[in-house]
């Protein structure tokens, strides 16, 4: 081809060439002789069941007193009900951004932003930003919806009967809310939509969760609406599933970014322009600039919403907090904004999808609590504060690199502050 | 009104009636007054420094000991240079799945699969999925393309002088190849690709990046593109900036989805009814119902490519091994297909964005090396190996899902694995 | 560059070696010596006012005829009020598919199809798919909602300011509503949503506008409303408008789809494998590997739900039916499902954001009131029926395109039909 | 429900508490009795055959004389090879616009913009923007990029399958690029890219299609390239498409978006505070406000791009030049950018999917080509600047309907113009 071309024909091309296509193919035929010997699976994690586990596997010296250290640092136990297969515990250092004044619908205080991660500069960054902003006295955080999604799917033979499905379900409704409920203390269905494609029905039950970030709850309670409305309604439908894929679970989704997927919340400050030149070198106008053009770069590069780096703080202070961080998927969309205003630096970001609890999943392990603990965020009734904060973590994120990069800083940060590591990237 | 209505208005409307709008919002002003005392910053993790900055730190007793045990289980110093401000670590359990036979142009052979997850069901389901794949031989899987972009905006005063400088930088591209490569050992500039919008101009810099997941590399090689272009470009951009969000840095974006970030790379296995019957407890043509049911979920929801779960166990992955936790935003994007065929089910999964590295970044501390050497996937030469093994793990997880949603045992597996830890989510 | 690349950068060089960058975008510089006359603008279309006009104008010989012939084919006074700077009319040809037999909720007969278009194969395509459908009994028709919407924008200073505003927008609903409403006799405001990032806040106006495609009546109704809020409010915007680009006018949008834009239709038909076999030459097996794999092509190159050519046969009928053809852009959006059962092909289509209306815009001029006509659809009530006549027009082209995509004809058809005009695309 | 709903939800409930849901769903049940007459088929366009069609067609009187008259205003012949089924033609009524001075690569001088709709205002409003243009000297604009694309599928039993079909297509590309191109004269093969997903490999043909839109040219170059590969290559797809809905066609999509489907285009200007004044009745800086309000606006509904209305100006200009009018679809996106600089207001459009050409499709009927001809870019070489003169008209459009929001002259003007012909929407 004499003019443009793609990535994937380059790289094929190249590697057929230097060895073979053909013969590089073989080695992705299936090889059922001799299939390995499985991990011994379980949920019990009692001294001898990991002691079990671990004469099954092949490997090399050292790595199980790596994760599984003879002296014992934790009480393996406690992780039993959150994980299958228990082999030992992965640590990940922290570090502490803030505190940042958060000045909430429901946060309301100065909150340590407990963070775990590996990467450099990350928690710096963040430190930055929470601390030009308490300079600027605080950040505005607004709850503004709270909700999460199970869609189950419903087959027929034709559109006829799924609009008599529809048109039971309509009737029903109030048994069908019942039965949901009848599942969980603290949990509400609070919404019942419909999306109806010919002979498809998916019926979106939308919860309140509580403090929960809600995801079990939600499951367990369609799957008891769900008993009621296949034994019960009069249309039966070919084939259903408690899940359609229409929840939003796991992924950024322009359905669940329109509405809200757990919680829904903005957070703004306006920055005095000395503030931005004595903590980020910079001013209000040229922070501005970037947040034109990298808005733009977001829509050219076709993100749902545009933002920065919502997910960097957000990974860290999940994986922190005992939250899902596979949730960072949806959790890390929004829209980020600045404005040039005569007070100075207006800057605001919003995220309709932000997946956190403080009770369930993993808040309850030791680690999880104490960060928990540590912000003041742990059980029941902080939920909300926590999502406010977690807004207010993502603002002082974006106001901190987006400053870096329109002082030229962005670069210089990253490799000063990986290079106690060596430069192992280079 | 009468019909429809949206969230943020139910949620606001109740809200501000049960309190009082306009008292709630004014606890939503800047307080600038008694600012917080910041932690104590820096990148040093000398017990010293440590210790400082806990005596700064306002917290219920016990968290500490929790965070930072006395006895000291862990030597912190290795830390240095892949966090600040640290405080201590968090841990979190490890399961381990599989071994999974894959069969790629890259990995070859049985890989543990070690998973870090608070989550229960997670290991268990990618495990079962495992077991599976591999009583079907494995999974073939294959690398199709690598690449990391940077992308700076450079802004001029009109588009004659973006075309200006355009022409300069076609003239020049190899100096700024060459300023580029001169700053990496490892890495070589691939492609330059430009975006020209009226006055402004976006330069997409991909890069390979060998071993290491590669951002940092990217970052610095740019930067020195980007001084020889403002230094010897007879055109001057009124500003530029080293990255203009156009590369998908922790976003799921249509244009990597499009071309590469990371890697790029397809699994695939075909299995037969009985296996799916004996594992699954279901159908190939059922679990394909399935598939076509929640791929148009997937469409009508609008995400980035169509899958189930895969942010499942990449992110379990990604923390267990030293990866970019937050890179999951784009990492775990991709299509899912499955059909019946007259040998049984077919299943495939392609990732354009798995952002892998097997040197760099977390993949050199302890407990994350362990991980990756578990799975003998540690140092120099082992990311595209890496790359093909999380497409295997993905496929696992898909398959196993499915399998469980169009069996009915979705939310059978997930209470019955979460009762251990009593019910806190209901 | 010694790998991959792009178009613009492939298409800057060539073109700048070529002919010299420089010299070349020399022509990019305003000139402001000499501008041109303008057009005579207005509104009125007097026999006088048309002539002064042509005056005016310089262009070839001939074409003045052409578009204004002597003779009179034309009362160009009926063009009042629905352009402006009227010079004369285009025609375009009209091709009659059908009749197609609609079972629907509001459609229920026969329906002749009038499609104008210039494309050769257009009006065969959609013909035989009407054909076919009638065969089969007919496709059945769906409509699911109704809504058009307009989205007024206010900015403040803070989001403290935008709560306080929002608190008096909930506690005027009624009110506002009011105001809508007294600028329409047919119209009704059934839905007001909020969306607040920030210190900037959308209102999403939703209307039922009866047999109008209705734009006009929400902006207007909108404006009414905007006119009280503004007044009225304690709360003063720093600056708002009448539309802030979220009603989805004339773009496919994540936001319409989800929801509704004009109408929101689903139509579907199964029909037996001797037919498909009869009109088409091919299968349903093969008609459903033919959706599979192209409704992953429109995943993979990322559409806005899945599709195969909704805005040929709407285009067509749209411009010869007086509709707004612009808003093709909104309206050939949805998702098509092919599915083989034991009783043959089942085939939906799903269109939620269709505008049509049977009266107002072009629905009352000459031709177009001419072609509702043949139709049976024009005037009041009708406009229901009209959009379920859409979806099955859009159904049957998608089985004729497919079927012809999977017997192999679909060039052949395209060469053939176009045979008699030469071949001035070669 | 108590709480938030969804529009299909309510309009069902409604529907069918006033009717009925059982009894209304009842017509949707196929009618295979009495099949109604089909339409004389056909692509001759002689007066017998128009008769005999006619003859076949129950309607009201009167009907036939709008679109057929008798006394013949048209040699209805000229249409043969561009529709099929003719029945008589429609008229719509045209404005002319501007002239509109535009700086371009290929476009340099006054170009008439000859527009034919029937929504009021459209005209006017475009109008307006190109006489304000004219002050500020013209636009600027620059053809960026050229390719039309088909997308051929091919599905295999395996990925090692895919991979072996990939070896083979890379060694022959020569090969197929010959066959490709044997079918053109003015058409050339630019790019062949691969997507490859487990066992579907989709192959992207890319052409230069010299001045006509290209659509069929390319898919007749696929075809001979696809019956090559068909015929020559060593591994036998299981089944092949020669278009597998990756090409863009008829649609909006991320990968045409991300590169250029047809022409990519972008056009520019720069004007002076006092022009906007006296023009448009507001300012730079509140033309800003709007922008940046109404960007987010298009982020948060989730468009393609964010722009206003480009629909409503290239719709006009296709139909009234000949162009494919369904190719509004992926015409109408790009991207606006408004900023407020020291010397005035700064606007832009990017256009990257422009389907226009000069010669072929409806550029040669008499209507069409007078249009055309009136802007003085019928024929050979003035594809180009035709793409041009779109992007400058688009950017008049935009200007004037920001101006007209940003002066709250908006619903005035709608108002206003349609005035002539009653309110028939209200």
């Amino acid at each position: 081809m004499p003019r443009g071309s793609n990535q994937a024909r380059i790289f094929l091309q190249e590697l057929f060439q230097e060895q073979g296509g053909e013969q590089l193919l073989e080695r992705l035929a299936p090889q059922t002789d001799d299939p390995p010997v499985s991990v011994a699976a379980g949920i019990s994690i009692t001294d001898r069941a990991v002691e079990r586990r671990w004469k099954r596997i092949t490997c090399a010296p050292g790595i199980r007193d790596v994760l599984l250290p003879s002296g014992g640092d934790v009480d393996h136990s406690v992780y039993e009900g959150n994980i299958e297969n228990y082999i030992g515990r992965v640590m990940l250092p922290v570090g502490l951004a803030g505190p940042l004044r958060v000045n909430g619908l429901f946060a309301k205080g100065d909150y340590y932003l407990p963070l775990a991660t590996t990467e450099a500069a990350l928690v710096a960054s963040y430190h930055r930003g929470a601390t030009l902003l308490n300079r600027a006295g605080g950040c505005s955080a607004l709850l503004l919806a709270e909700g999460v999604v199970r869609a189950p799917g419903f087959a027929f033979a034709t559109a006829r009967e799924s609009g008599r499905f529809v048109t039971w379900v309509l009737e029903n409704q109030d048994r069908i809310r019942a039965a949901a409920e009848a599942t969980t203390r603290h949990g509400s269905l609070s919404d019942l939509r419909i999306q109806l494609t010919g002979n498809h029905v998916y019926l979106l039950f939308e919860y309140q969760t509580g403090d929960a970030s809600g995801q079990n709850m939600a499951t367990i309670a369609t799957e008891a609406a769900c008993a009621l409305i296949n034994e019960e309604s009069p249309v039966h439908p070919e084939y259903s599933f408690v899940e359609a894929n229409m929840s939003g679970d796991k992924k950024a989704s322009a359905l669940s970014f329109q509405n809200v997927r757990g919680r829904h919340v903005t957070a703004e400050a306006t920055i005095a322009a000395d503030l931005i030149e004595r903590y980020l070198h910079t001013t209000p106008q040229h922070m501005t600039n970037y947040w034109r053009m990298s808005a733009m770069g977001g829509v050219l590069s076709g993100t749902i919403g545009v933002q920065g780096h919502y997910a960097n703080g957000l990974a860290a202070l999940y994986i922190a907090c005992g939250q899902d961080a596979a949730c960072i998927s949806e959790s890390a969309v929004g829209l980020t904004r600045f404005e040039t205003r005569s007070d100075g630096l207006y800057a605001s970001v919003t995220l309709p999808n932000l997946m956190v609890g403080t009770v369930g999943g993993g808040t309850g392990l030791p680690s999880q609590q104490a960060c928990l603990a540590l912000m003041g965020l742990s059980g029941s009734g902080k939920a909300r504060a926590l999502a406010e904060v977690c807004a207010g973590l993502v603002l002082a994120g974006e106001l901190s690199i987006i400053g870096a990069l329109a002082a030229g800083h962005f670069t210089r940060a990253h490799k000063k502050l990986a290079r106690k590591r060596g430069t192992p990237h280079g």
